[in-house]
Parts: C-alpha cells; structure tokens; sequence
C-alpha cells in the first residue's frame, strides 16, 4: 500500500485502513484505486489496478469485488475517478458512471455511493478534491457502521455460541471491519466471547469456503464448513445457536433480498426456534420496496452453476438456472442488526427512521 | 455383458436387463458380479467387477455402488459371492456378510437383501443355487417394485408439470428402471406427460449433477440443474409444480432419511404448498424407527466437503461436517408412493400393511 494518492481525504483513508488491522476490500493507491480480486481468493492474492469507473463496473460485474458494502465503497471510489478523469466536463458524468450504477441491480448502496460522490462534486469549485472527500467520507462511514452493527449484534450473541452463516457478508464486503454479519461475530469474539462458525459453503461462488472461512480464520476463530443443503441437518441436531447472514437488499417492510440459500436458512432456522438475525446498514434498505416482491431478484448465468474451475459438474444438455438472490420475508427475521441498532418487528418504521438520521461518528 | 454366469437364475436376470432397455446399476457377469463405478460417472463409465462380499462390501462404503435399491441389490449378490466362495461352511457365511451388512449404516434395504440370501442358501440343499436365485429374485422384485412406483406416483404428476428432485433417486439407485424418483418421473413421461425436471446438485457428491441429470438425459427430459440453496428462489418463482425424492430410510410414522439438503425441500414446499412426495419400497421402511429420532444420520468425513477433485475449496485450518441426511418429518409429506399404492398421512398402518405384504408380481 502506497499513501501517495496527492490528495489528502484519500491519503488519510489509507493511513485507516492500515493503522486498524483491516481486511480492506479496495483502497486509493498512486493514482487510482487498487482492489483484491476476491475470484482469486484465497488461493491467490491478485490484485486488480483501477484508474477508470469503466474498469470498476467490469470489476464489480466479474464479483471481483463484491458484497454489498464493498460494492457502495467500489462506487464511491469508482465515482471518484469518473470526476478527476472528466474534470473539466461534468456534463459526462452521468453517462460515464451509468455502467457503474447499473453493474450489479439488486445492490441498492452501489447508486447512493455513486450519485452521493457526484452530487458533492457538481456543488464544488474543486470537484476533484470534493469528489475523494465524498468518496473517503463514504468509505470511512461505511467501517463506523461496520463496528456499530458489531457492538449492537454482538448482544445477541450468548459466551460459547456456535453462530451459523451463509455467503459472505464480512470485511471484504464491507469496508475491512467486518462487513456486517462478520463484523457481530468480530465483536462478539473481541468482546471475550467464546464463538464458534458454521459457514455454509454458498455454491455456485464457494464464497463461504473461500472468503468467510479464510476471513474468519485471519481473525483467529474456528470454523466449520457446510454444504448449502446441510442448515436443516445443522439444526435437527441443536448444533446452532443462532444464524447471522449479510443482506443484500432490504425492502422497507424486512423482507430481505441475500444470496441464495438464505430463504432455507431462516425456514429451518423457524422451525427449530433458532434465532435468525440479518445484518445490515441504511444503504441496503430500499424505500422504493414495499416488500420482498418489488426486490428484482438478478438472473446470472447458468453456465456459473454448469462449470467448477472450467469442469462441467454434468453432461451436455443440461440447462441451468442462477437466480443469485432469494426473498427472506421479515415474519422468519428475530431481528434486524443495523448500525443504529437493533430493531423487532415491526421493521418499517424503525427502518424508516434510520435512514431519516444522519449518521453520527460513535 | 455376458450371459455365461453358468447359473440358470442370473443368467434369466441379465437377459431381463438386457431386453427392459434398463440401465443397471450392476448386474452378473461370468464368475462376479459386474458394476458401473458411479463416482466415475458419467464422465467416465468404469466397470467394477467383484468376486467376493468383502469386495462387494469396499464398493458401497466408496459409493461406487450407491442408492438405497442398488445397494440392496448389491447386498443380495454381494451375499450370493460370499454363499459360493465358501459353499461347505454355512457357518462362515455370517462373518464374511458383516462387513456388506454393515457398509452403509442407513441404508437398511441392504441388511434385509443380506439376510434374504443367507435365510435362503441356509435352508437349501444346493446352496449356492438357492443364494443365485434368492438374490436374483431379489433385484427382479425390485425391478418390478420400480414399475409398480412408476404407476402409481405418475399420477400426482400432471402434464407439463416441472418436477423438482434431490439427490439421486433412480435407476443406477435402484434396479435398472427408475430407483424411486426417477420412476415415478419416467412413468409420468412414458404415460405421454410433458414433464420438465429441476435436480439439484447435491453436494458434496454432485449426484444430482453427475448422475439424476445425466439419466433423465438418457431418457431425453429437458433438465435444469440448480445448487442445493435453490429450491427456495424456486418456489418463491413458481417455477416448481411438485416434489418428488427417494428416501434412503422411511421410519414407521413416515418421517423420512434422505440425502442432507431433503428436509430445506420439504421446508419450501410446504412454505409454497408445493406437494412434495417421497417415492419409496417396502425396503426402505424400517419398523424398528418409532420415528426420525431413532433414524442413526450417517457422519461421512469431513473431508469430503473441503475438496473437490482433490483440489481444496478452503484454507487449512477449516473443519466440516458432512451428515449424509437429515430428517424430514412425516407431516412434510403431501403423499408417499409405494409399489403398493399411493399413501396419505396418516401413514403407520399402511406402511405396515405394506411390509406385511407378499410381494406380487403385476
């Protein structure tokens, strides 16, 4: 990591990232942003060198970053550098990040952080200054959420709990604390407790094999890993205490949009009274949705479900479908973990007014 | 294949495969018994060919022989090899079957085949004939089982419907026709139903990748294949119309062991009153389960959801757990198909009539 950007806001943000122990998803570097490409990890540590919004969405669209709080912070930066690369023609923004908003639907924080980084620097005289400030202001906001989601969920999480998740909803998903639903087990284990993880395996990305489980073994805790079909097996036999999992997009009603696999979580979670809990920040409520059904549920390729490392798993002929995302309804949520605190049903209103706030540094 | 076994009943049992257009999963060849390796499958189609109970035995604990039928058929002839190897000591008999008895903990077709054959030599002046023709009345009373399966479970299948599976529940798992499942599947397209099929994956043997999808393209079924956290999105999507799954162990009330992913199945459909039947034999039902709870979950290592092809999907230090199944309870269950009838809860007094029950050929 280099701090020379030349500009201050981001020379600062990176002076964070290293001075508190983060697993930070992307950062400013010389004169553009460089990102860990999380297709690669754990196995390898490749990273990708950005100078242009272009080179983000590719980014964003090939899940070399990805989760939700990565994915604003990628659009923030990314903003960023749309700005210092047409200073001189603000008229080009909105095409030139429009493939940056649009990279992947269903993250809703990736438009706030795009649309939050031009706006500052169309109302500024220096709107590439103005644009890093609002782009490392949004990055340092998002690891305050993160460590606020973890003080507020680690409640919830008793001494000697084996907590279940699904995805991966961690620090590389988030700013480099610990994502969201990382970020309660992280504060949970900070705070002396003794935890354990289940991390479901998430095909067809493995990034719970990949990116949870090496995540949380950076951070020192022990991990077991499981298929995606095993939380009911889990469960039947009182091997979980409570499930935590990320959110992709949330409706203003609870219902949650997270990767797929997550709807029969919380199912098995109910039935066997198990807690179930969803991490999240303002930036992955979507007022715009009344429910779970206005959530556009993104269709990836099939091809991502035929092949492991370029090996067909099946024969010729077979098709097959990826919807990347399912609904959890909010009646399955025991709570909402947010970095204003956590919230019970009825979730509307509560939600409604944490996004109403303006967040305030702890 | 060859006819010459030199024994009248196995001989009349591989013409019968031959002449059904079956698809075997092992079947008597010269001095052995002969089997597809179905971990090679279908990339590669390797022969197995076994001369001995201990070898017979090697085969199902790897899962080259697998499927609640085929396992059952394999422990039929499995007992026959261990009849004639050691034909003038009946008492040997008991010791060289344990290890076939005790192959595969659940699966207790296989326990009931052993004893079948041994009951039969013990009793029989020709021993090693009477074995031959116990155990090949054995897979030809499956074959016939599967069939009866077929008739009854198509019609809860209505045209054009999509059908979701789990795991492998067919032909290479029973005696050559369609196992359970894909029986009842097949009847429905062989009656001249248009039907679709979504099988999942499965991990972490991908036998639904590997082998379910890979049948029904044999029998030239449009298939889609999904992962196992899908059947949710799917519903949710009303892309499903019915549920079918074999069973691997039905306990007396009907709460059922199949493969670990059945019971998030069961959750959604039940969730999105989808009917969700398990097709099974009076093989697969075991009195001595009062209910699920006394059903012994095979724990498989660990190991074999860290890799695939050998290749890590995770970082050292990452535990896992495999259950091979979970347990979904009776009240799941829309219906059980049987060669004996379609059943509706409640299902104890027709199970046991079932099983009281001679077999009779249609």
């Amino acid at each position: 990591m280099s701090t020379h950007t030349g500009i201050d806001s981001l020379d600062k943000l990176v002076q964070q990232i290293e001075e508190q122990q983060l697993i930070a998803p992307l950062w400013p570097e010389g004169s553009g942003i460089t990102a860990l490409d999380q297709t690669k990890l754990p196995f390898e540590q490749v990273s990708l060198h950005i100078q242009t919004a272009a080179e983000m969405a590719q980014a964003i669209k090939k899940m070399q970053i990805r989760g939700s709080g990565a994915i604003g912070c990628a659009g923030a930066l990314g903003a960023y550098l749309a700005v210092r690369n047409q200073s001189q023609t603000a008229e080009e923004w909105p095409n030139l990040v429009q493939p940056l908003r649009e990279a992947r639907p269903t993250a809703v924080a990736l438009q706030l952080a795009v649309d939050e980084v031009l706006t500052a620097a169309r109302h500024a005289k220096e709107p590439v200054e103005a644009a890093a400030k609002a782009a490392a202001a949004f990055v340092v906001r998002q690891l305050e959420m993160e460590r606020a989601i973890g003080r507020h969920g680690a409640e919830v999480i008793p001494d000697g709990a084996t907590v279940l998740t699904h995805c991966h909803s961690g620090a590389l998903a988030g700013a480099g604390y610990g994502g969201r639903a990382l970020s309660v087990i992280r504060a949970a284990a900070e705070a002396g407790k003794n935890i354990k993880v289940i991390a479901q395996e998430t095909r067809p990305y493995f990034q719970g094999a990949r990116i949870t489980a090496w995540e949380l073994r950076q951070l020192g805790l022990p991990v077991t890993l499981i298929t995606d079909g095993m939380s009911g097996a889990m469960m039947e036999s009182n091997r979980v205490d409570v499930c935590v999992v990320g959110s992709d997009r949330l409706a203003i009603n609870g219902d949650l949009a997270n990767k797929v696999g997550t709807y029969l979580v919380a199912l098995a979670a109910r039935e066997h009274n198990v807690p179930f809990y969803t991490a999240t920040t303002r930036y992955n409520v979507d007022p715009a949705c009344a429910s779970g059904k206005d959530i556009p549920i993104e269709l990836r390729p099939g091809d991502e479900v035929l092949k492991i490392n370029n090996q067909p798993i099946t024969v010729a002929g077979v098709e097959a479908l990826y919807p990347a995302f399912d609904i959890t309804p909010a009646a399955l949520l025991t709570g909402i973990v947010t970095e204003g605190g956590l919230f019970k049903a009825p979730f509307e209103a509560k939600l409604r007014d944490l996004m109403a706030q303006e967040w305030k540094s702890a």
